[in-house]
């Protein structure tokens, strides 16, 4: 396999991606984590995913189509990264028997994650919502700036606040 | 084929699956249309996805773990559809060059979709995102009552309406 994952190290705040950029690779996150995000009309960002240790992050859509990507992929600490492109993908599914289904049913558990997402983010409360992920990922909440979590929850950074002080009192 | 897809009909209102139940298969939409919602603590209905014909509505989750799913699928209209359970779809993969990789594909389009329904719940305004849904999916839009399209928005009828009215004026 060493011929079809390669290793790549990104620094705190580097970009793996820019949104414009065609996806070649799809990233595996060995050590550190990142986050997909977009900016919208008015030039906010909004953070789509983090990926900590044994998560991926790939624009499916950029790499299969070759058409440019909306996201940006940064590190958020200093990262190690293996990435594979379309052909080195196709490899392994030809050649490593049940890695096809394997990767359906991961990407159909990531669809229904997602959708959960959606749920949660047309219908709970703010407070529920970031205490939905404090219990889903704990470890990533401790690791993101509080700024980047206001943005994943779809919050302002003093609604975060002012939860965890309410929290605390309880 | 004939034996692996399993025909079946359902009335408008008419339910395929109820939050509880365990899924047994993978729905194609032939004709009609169908919805998914969940049902939140507080009792309120969500509609997750909209199925018109051409569409897959399936909890794959359950599907492949036998947990219980959380949603209900529930006919809009009078609709037709074809019934696949797991070992059907595994002897599709198995029979049916490339198969396997047009699901994938399929799923990871899906899933992007999702993506970017998830940064549009967290930022766009309501008239956005009803205009962005008019715009996606027109033949939908003009399918389904206003209150399953507020659902799904994650806004009130009522501001649907006065959505409506004001994109009327203009």
């Amino acid at each position: 396999m060493r011929t079809i994952f390669v290793p790549r190290s990104l620094v705190a705040g580097e970009f793996l991606q820019r949104a414009g950029d065609v996806a070649r690779h799809a990233a595996f996150v060995a050590r550190g984590c990142l986050r997909s995000f977009v900016i919208d009309a008015k030039g906010k960002e909004h953070v789509v995913q983090f990926a900590p240790e044994q998560w991926w992050l790939a624009d499916a859509i950029s790499l299969n189509s070759g058409t440019p990507s909306q996201y940006f992929f940064a590190a958020i600490e200093d990262s190690d990264l293996l990435l594979i492109d379309a052909n080195g993908q196709q490899q392994i599914v030809d050649r490593v028997p049940g890695y096809s289904e394997a990767m359906r049913t991961g990407l159909q558990k990531h669809a229904a994650a997602k959708d959960l997402r959606i749920v949660k983010a047309l219908s709970a409360s703010a407070e529920e919502r970031y205490l939905d992920f404090m219990h889903t990922f704990p470890m990533i909440a401790q690791r993101v700036p509080q700024w980047m979590l206001a943005s994943y929850l779809g919050v302002s950074p003093e609604t975060i606040s002012r939860i965890r002080k309410q929290l605390a009192r309880k």
